[in-house]
């Protein structure tokens, strides 16, 4: 019953203040008061996390209560066994169980390792339908059904042999991988057998499942679903306060390829969120804007639910994250538009690569989104800029970002052609059918202007991220020396 | 009158502490009333941040009342027309309207776009007076009038062409320019006429502003003024103790040529506030060392008021930043002491380029402080650093950082001679009247050194900034391979 | 008196809600009364710092009331005249007068300027004995005392001269030290004489002290013990809170070296710390995990004495850091085993190198920890893992560390024979007896890959820090590139 007494404590505290989030006297189901008689000492860390959590101390049937647009549970309908009691550890771990290859018997209980999103679906229906045409949920099958970033891939975390008289990248094995890119990628879980281990609790069996753990975005799950919730709401608060604080983010967005949260937090939004955010609310639902927070973190402008003080929408939450983004400025080597599909190993270029641009700098076009979609998440975005910035602040704000996306796609072209001519000339072995086209150093240099240096300018652009990031710490000087390295090697072999 | 209710709020939260902050009513203008109403739906964003500022809770007239040094407002005499009400919308954007050119008529109002230091002196006269001596107000001048340094600038971000079968760099274009150098030096705003544009109250004239929007610190304003006290002050808060964290010098202080904040966040200081500044009082005026805050940050040691608990005072506040400073730590090419006038552009060396040293190692003397006030410069800063450490322990510590000056610019030298040698034997381009000297990737290796690696060393040993950044992160070990590769390159050519 | 006043009212704040924590009128001894009496005024951050502090509200007798395990005296036995009276200035700085070289007379008292852990021993002398025996306190000794390190460390902060037409570094000299690595290591104090100087109080006479100021963790003091206590306690307020959160680690662990702090802040442990922390106990003793904190810290894992909510010991605390370690993943050159004794210079490889690894990736075996430690360490460490993860969950990840370890080894393996490659064929110097090893821009390369690139990996393995940094940020990606790019080095230098 401790965990009974820890909940009343943490209701009359800080959750207390936001209304109705709290039951009196949550019921907890008899299975999960089985299971937290035993995980309360076995685990203390996870048990107590719950504890704090919403889940541990509303049912769903009482959070529906809240009217639309406060209401967290986005199922219309919940099944008549989970309304009544908190959700807790049975709720979820035994959601579903003949969906699950990695269900297991235990004490009694058909028990799964892995919570997926279709288990999170029952009252959260809405967010995980977005989130399966959400591009992140693809994120395994995009890397690692690519031929092209495979072998870019080999080439970076690859283990090192010797192969005609110089070092080559043998493939990484499943633990490299797991470790490296698709920690963030994802793993794809395979129940590869059940083991039977003593535990303090006796002898228990178990299933073993290649690719565990993992929480990265594109997880391909035990029951074939994709994605894993707790990537970004961690276990075992699952918190929804964590997840709009940029720290969730920077997780994975933080490396040169991708560095959001670098340029955030020397951007004037990161500033001011850094500065002010012990005052900020960040449990409210709607998200006021002004009133809850002065500065966007990346929830506001990418996901979360926005009003106006008066409870007029701005935006509306979606978990599509790139519903709001009209460019990729990631770039494939250029940056471009938004892919239609979240697969995006469908798309081909014009030489037939997996690509959504060329080396001549155009787009496969077909692929991307047209010019309505195009505007219409443009004009989202800007709507939300608009709550905070006068029209002609966001017009020059985004004139120059336009502007930025095409000087460093002028500046990759520059440096694709120096690589060509290398190609051509026969300095580097050229571009083969298995797309070796970075196992030479300077091939990397060429890869490093377009994965880091531009992409590095293009996000301080586009997030007001400052001069002193994307010229010196990253962006610009080493763009322009990598180009200038890479004209000096192709001089250099020419004599 | 929503806004109202809600000053009342916060007035008896936060605000609340601090006494004689907040009027029990404060009265608005009729005219900031007017923009409220439509802009409260407009922009809740920019009216729910107002609503939480001093400007929003006092009027000039009250905050007169409190007594030197704890006054805010420096200016003797306030307008009769605003002392009674709060600091609102229209106070400020209709603010001189005659002198900007960007005013427009805007619902009978003569309102202007852009508020600058100008308009904020009406009641911080000192403040602006101080910072239109600082070498920051000049920023845009010191960067764009400087010929060596639009050579360099042009080197990073200029836009690759073609030309003599090499890559070289095209003057970069204004939008570039605001993106990235001027983003923190600030830009050249210049009306270049009216637009009509179809608002939501209807077809409405504007101005349109190039160089808009833009917060850098040497903005060149339509009222003729420099600077914009909003690069620190975010608007439309103003917030002081936003302006103390040192999250707001992070925005142009954390690239690697002048890694001011990288620098503090390892530091024992900077330590010693990320854990423990939840507990300090930032808006307290005079700040209380020791009692208000354990340990400096930026805005401590290079702007505040500050006494001891005792009320005596230990450094005055000042808007001129380098006031405290003795030395320029940064770079050009070598260390040197900082330059008498906030224009730089006047500096000449003995070979004529706008430059505070000579490529050999000398000072362009004349143009730098002389001996007393280097003295008293390091006196006031020294006595700082006196209010929680041993004079044995400030002589130590400033006995070191003159070592590193010294020896970083030892290392400068030894690359400056390497680079000579390779103009003089024709290795690379000598410099012509144009001073292209770093379109070439063994200058920008050279540029490296001086402009990066020895600021780097330079920063960690001024701030106490440690072994494990200013070595290994950046500073010595890149200096010293850096060095290294030059010598390297120089050799292999001459075979 | 106004001490007394600013301790009570800090004791009716904060320190008030930690039971036992303050007494209602600490009684102050009349040394440090006077001492008081004049620092007040001079040093008022200093005494600010310190009235805030646990020393400054709790007599030690009163301390040791508190029961085990929450007591946070360990000795067992504290001096009659140290014990009623509150740990100020007189009782650290004239502990032991006659052991500490830089003891002095001041205003009557021998007073020391440098306080050592034999001091703070006379309340924590358990922490101090295992902090003897833990491989920072010798950290000074690890690095001076080994030659190939010396020549590494020439390398890198040695000065630039002229050497047979190419540029060699000279011995750095004791303040270059001094400021660089000696600030995380720590320098050797020592008193090289007395000065007078003229203060606010007349002419007094003070120790002049070669290494001063200095707060490394391996620190030689003047009393001859090693270390400084306020590497991670930081005076004046000794706070465990401060020690127990990353920054304090920070400050030494975050370059690419040992980059645990910037892996910590990407790592999921890492967001939930910055997210969540601001409603955590810092103060708690024991640390209850998942009660008092929902992910760990360095500390957590580190150091500190954890419990389930129900008081069961999960880890005893220990000051010997290395006590939960099994590995190093520090590369010297490879990852290994920990060394037995916390002084490495003993160590040799099977070729006479001061190195725990040989060139072809054996370990020196005798000096490591045997398996029964090795295992014992590994359970101490996954038992705390446990307390909020599976079973599955910690295995997994400690078989992908693993792998880790190995494959980095691998790619150690390859740079060094090309290094060795290399040298044999004569490109560069080979090693001579002095062990210059470090000062061709070849050699850098190498060394980055073993000190820099594979140690990132590795940390990121460890802490599950992620695909983003282990791979693009620091990681493979320049692994990968700087292998390559030795690889073209050796294939040119053969043409």
């Amino acid at each position: 019953m401790k965990h009974l007494l820890i909940m009343v404590l943490a209701c009359s505290g800080v959750m207390a203040s936001v209304p109705g989030i709290c039951d009196d006297n949550p019921p907890i189901s008899e299975a999960t008061q089985e299971c937290l008689g035993c995980h309360e000492t076995f685990h203390p860390g996870i048990v107590a996390d719950w504890e704090k959590s919403r889940h541990a101390m509303i049912t769903p049937e009482n959070a529906m209560k809240a009217a639309m647009p406060a209401r967290k549970v986005s199922s219309a309908v919940i099944p008549d066994n989970l309304k009544s009691v908190v959700v807790g550890c049975a709720e979820c771990h035994t959601q579903h169980p003949e969906a699950h290859s990695d269900t297991f018997s235990h004490n009694g209980f058909k028990v799964h390792v892995v919570v997926t999103p279709e288990d999170c679906a029952v009252c959260h229906s809405q967010e995980r339908e977005q989130y399966a045409d959400n591009i992140m949920a693809h994120a395994w099958k995009n890397l690692m059904g690519n031929t092209l970033y495979q072998s870019l891939k080999q080439s970076i975390i690859g283990s090192p042999v010797q192969k005609n008289g110089r070092v080559a990248f043998a493939p990484p094995d499943s633990s490299m991988d797991a470790t490296t890119c698709l920690y963030c990628h994802g793993t794809r879980l395979t129940v590869t057998g059940f083991e039977k281990r003593d535990t303090d609790a006796g002898e228990l069996e178990f299933p073993v499942i290649e690719g565990w753990p993992n929480q990265g975005v594109g997880r391909i799950n035990p029951d074939g679903s994709l994605g894993a919730c707790t990537s970004c709401h961690s276990r075992h608060s699952f918190s929804m306060e964590t997840a709009r604080k940029p720290y969730t983010c920077k997780e994975c967005h933080s490396g040169p390829d991708v560095p959001a949260y670098k340029v955030y937090e020397v951007s004037k939004h990161g500033n001011i969120a850094a500065s002010q955010q012990a005052g900020w609310n960040f449990a409210a639902v709607p998200w006021k804007i002004g009133k809850d927070f002065t500065a966007p973190t990346c929830a506001v402008c990418h996901i979360s639910l926005l009003t106006g003080a008066d409870g007029a929408v701005v935006a509306q939450r979606t978990h599509r994250m790139n519903d709001r983004l009209s460019d990729r400025i990631f770039g494939l080597i250029y940056a471009h538009r938004q892919p239609k599909s979240p697969d995006t190993t469908i798309i081909r270029n014009k030489d037939g690569l997996q690509l959504p641009t060329d080396f001549d700098g155009g787009s496969a076009v077909s692929a991307l989104i047209d010019d309505q979609e195009f505007q219409k998440r443009r004009e989202t975005m800007q709507s939300i800029c608009r709550s905070c910035h006068s029209t002609s602040w966001v017009k020059g704000h985004w004139a120059r970002y336009d502007h930025m996306i095409t000087a460093t796609n002028t500046a990759t072209r520059a440096a694709t052609d120096i690589m060509r001519e290398i190609w051509k000339r026969g300095y580097a072995p050229a571009p083969d059918k298995n797309l070796r086209i970075f196992d030479r150093a300077i091939e990397k240099k060429w890869s490093h202007i377009w994965l880091f240096d531009a992409n590095n300018a293009r996000f301080a652009a586009a997030m007001a991220g400052g001069g002193d990031y994307g010229v010196f710490a990253e962006g610009f000087y080493p763009l322009s020396e990598h180009l200038q390295e890479m004209n000096d090697w192709l001089e250099h072999k020419g004599k």
